[in-house]
């Protein structure tokens, strides 16, 4: 906060610490302090001045027990970091103090049997490539790939490509264990596997330190790239969701964009004639034929094919994902945000097109198809031509009212956003471990108010 | 059918063939036409007199062609036969005539990119090997996989084990070409692709002798067995159900079998405590954690695991799923017949208890879960203490005015089984490659009948 009293000494607190990065250089501050919360205009407003005092890059768990420490001895609040990825500004800190920079934690310590074992800061991208010699790929990942740490992934994100195939990080088993140091003036290291994981899942970073995980991996397919384009949209739509209903065919990602979302993929021009809708896919090499004939029956064109030994080279279609869709529609029009649903119960496609429809000109239907306990469905990222956050929040209460699941990337609340509801296992955990109420202050509902 | 006299010239014809093993010993010739049908008292009645004349079993495709052009010649009846694992007389001839022995046809002729190529004769169980050796592995196959062929499988089988990942036979993509040989003084070789492979695909045979298939295969997993019990049926099988939605546990079969099933499996008796309930599950090694987590919740208990490595020795679960299951309850108790249906709209199991309940001792509940069209359903293969005829067309009846599919497994007749309806496709490629309705004569109706 701007407004806030800086608390000048944190400096000294923490330079008897060997071997942690000290950062206060202001503009370094500012860009470790922010994530791509300003994808919202909302957001933005609330989000753009907030800054840590200062941000600490340890290189080992040791430092990070000393830093815990140290901040529950002096009350200073403290925010985890990873890459910041993130679009909701889950690790912006709201109340100053302390960002804690986890990228140097990036050892990928074993990968046997199907399972990494991984510190938080590694990045997925790293993981990817190490599962990958051993026959192994990451059952899913979101988009930002190249840059995000499986820390951030699992504290801050739901899934992303590979969805289609494994479900949601939230699923059981796709992930194992996370260990976690509280913040208490004698930090405690807690190891939790099975269902206990889920205190921590998409928590924002809230409550304890992630510093090691276990995650399942899943065999390694060849993965080629594809695109096909339709020259309507709900055909383009359906042809989506009858791939990703079609059990014989392998895929990985289903990336459906009605126009003019295409012109947005400057890179990918000569691929997009002017008006198309698209369907970005990734799907086993030895599965185009099939693929290629389903495309034909839809009256759909390939137009853009890239082998599996080439597809880790150059552009990936998987830039074009996800919120890299958005990310695209905002380097050319900055007015532009999003909603982020699910269509949970529409294997008609009906209530897509209904809202496509309904708010023509205004919401740009963006889909990728997930599985969701066992049934792949449409989860849309629609763009949408922002005019007030009145508009917006008409828009989505439209949507919830006929049946469409929103989480609301328009807020920085964990239970705003996804759940809308009280997870009281985490709340829990979070007094176990955040006894101060020092961690990533203001994201979680309730957390001040005693239990 | 043995009151229809005999050619005595066969033998003489073909016998200028060389290297063709000709097989007319009566034992033989009664162990080469028969299969599986004896599982239906119904069928029994029907099929148990019906023999070839002779049994030819060529070594190559030359060899095929020959005999295909002899037979057209002098309008001799062909029944192509793999191993003879079927269970509706798929391949038994009706008619005498020729059963063509496909076991010598048994090369794999290349595995490369995800796809197989392999004659028709290859044993599954050796495509299985020989692609796990290079990181694949069958994407689907019957409990019959150690000796049962792909042709077979292929001509008369619709899905099986890992159909619960990757669907059924019928599912575009699940198999890429089909090169057939018509019976015409001279024959021609036809290779179908893509969608046109669905003109033999559970065809029984009766259009064309298929002689190369290529297959796709799924990337290599380690699978676990194992066997977990429960007290309550109903319990066992909604765990089946949620096991098969829980899209962060791979597994490639969940077999569900109410008491009293599991008495039937006496070399698993160690491990199925009396009046138990069971599911047989092949896991991912790797997801073992999260299955055992799962089944405490449920109630259930692990009684069984066997380690991915050691999977492939000894007893394998495998053979006690599918039609095994039935194989083994007739050991026990030949009365006991069965029947295959679908609960294609029962995502809470409500008519599967319906049917336990309503039937509740005279059928015993056999579920494997499968995926239909992307979503995970049970696929009964109940048990059935046979009556008579007209009660088990009661029994099958009343499934199907409440919506349960029955691919009724007491018929020969194509149509009358899983389709209900003419195949105007198998048809039409029947009467181009058979002009002379001579393969496998009286399976598909209205064969006879000119179009």
């Amino acid at each position: 906060m701007s407004d806030r009293p800086s608390y000048p000494n944190y400096q000294s607190l923490f330079s008897a610490l060997q071997g942690v990065e000290i950062i206060d250089q202001p503009q370094q501050v500012a860009r470790l302090s922010l994530d791509y919360y300003h994808f919202s205009p909302v957001l933005t407003s609330l989000l753009q001045d907030r800054r840590a005092d200062l941000v600490l890059r340890p290189q080992n768990v040791e430092q990070i027990i000393a830093i815990c420490s140290i901040c529950a001895q002096h009350q200073i609040p403290l925010t985890v970091r990873g890459a910041g990825t993130g679009n909701y500004g889950q690790c912006i800190p709201l109340a100053g103090g302390i960002v804690l920079d986890m990228t140097q934690l990036s050892a990928i310590k074993s990968i046997s049997n199907g399972i990494a074992r991984v510190e938080a800061g590694a990045k997925l991208w790293q993981i990817e490539k190490q599962a990958r010699e051993q026959g192994w790929e990451l059952r899913m990942f979101p988009s930002t790939i190249k840059t995000a740490t499986i820390g951030g992934f699992i504290a801050g994100g739901s899934g992303g490509i590979g969805s289609l195939r494994y479900g949601q990080l939230r699923d059981r088993g796709n992930l194992r264990s996370a260990t976690v140091i509280s913040l208490e003036v004698e930090p405690q290291t807690i190891e939790l596997r099975g269902s206990a994981v889920q205190q921590i899942n998409h928590a924002y970073g809230t409550n304890g330190v992630i510093t090691e995980l276990e995650i399942p991996l899943a065999p390694a397919v060849d993965w080629a790239e594809a695109i096909a384009i339709f020259p309507d949209f709900m055909t383009c739509a359906r042809f989506g969701q009858t791939l990703g209903n079609s059990d014989g065919i392998l895929c990985r990602m289903i990336s459906v964009h009605s126009h003019p979302i295409p012109q947005y993929f400057t890179a990918l021009k000569n691929h997009l004639p002017h008006s198309c809708h698209c369907a970005l896919v990734l799907i086993a090499a030895s599965d185009l034929e099939p693929f290629t004939e389903l495309v034909g029956e839809f009256g759909g064109t390939v137009t853009y094919q890239k082998p599996a030994l080439e597809a880790q080279k150059g552009i990936s279609l998987v830039e074009f994902s996800w919120n890299h869709t958005t990310l695209h529609a905002r380097s050319s029009d900055p007015q532009i945000t999003y909603l982020q649903s699910l269509f949970v119960n529409d294997p008609q496609l009906s209530l897509v097109q209904h809202m496509a429809e309904k708010f023509s000109g205004e919401l740009f239907t963006h889909l990728e198809f997930i599985r969701m306990q066992g049934q792949v469905i449409p989860a849309g990222i629609q763009l949408v031509k922002y005019r007030t956050a009145q508009r917006l929040q008409e828009i989505i209460d439209y949507h919830e009212a006929h049946g469409v699941l929103i989480a609301n990337p328009h807020t920085y609340i964990l239970e705003d956003g996804g759940m809308k509801t009280i997870n009281h296992e985490q709340l829990a955990f979070k007094r176990r471990v955040d006894p101060h109420n020092l961690m990533n202050v203001g994201k979680m509902k309730f957390a001040a108010t005693p239990s």
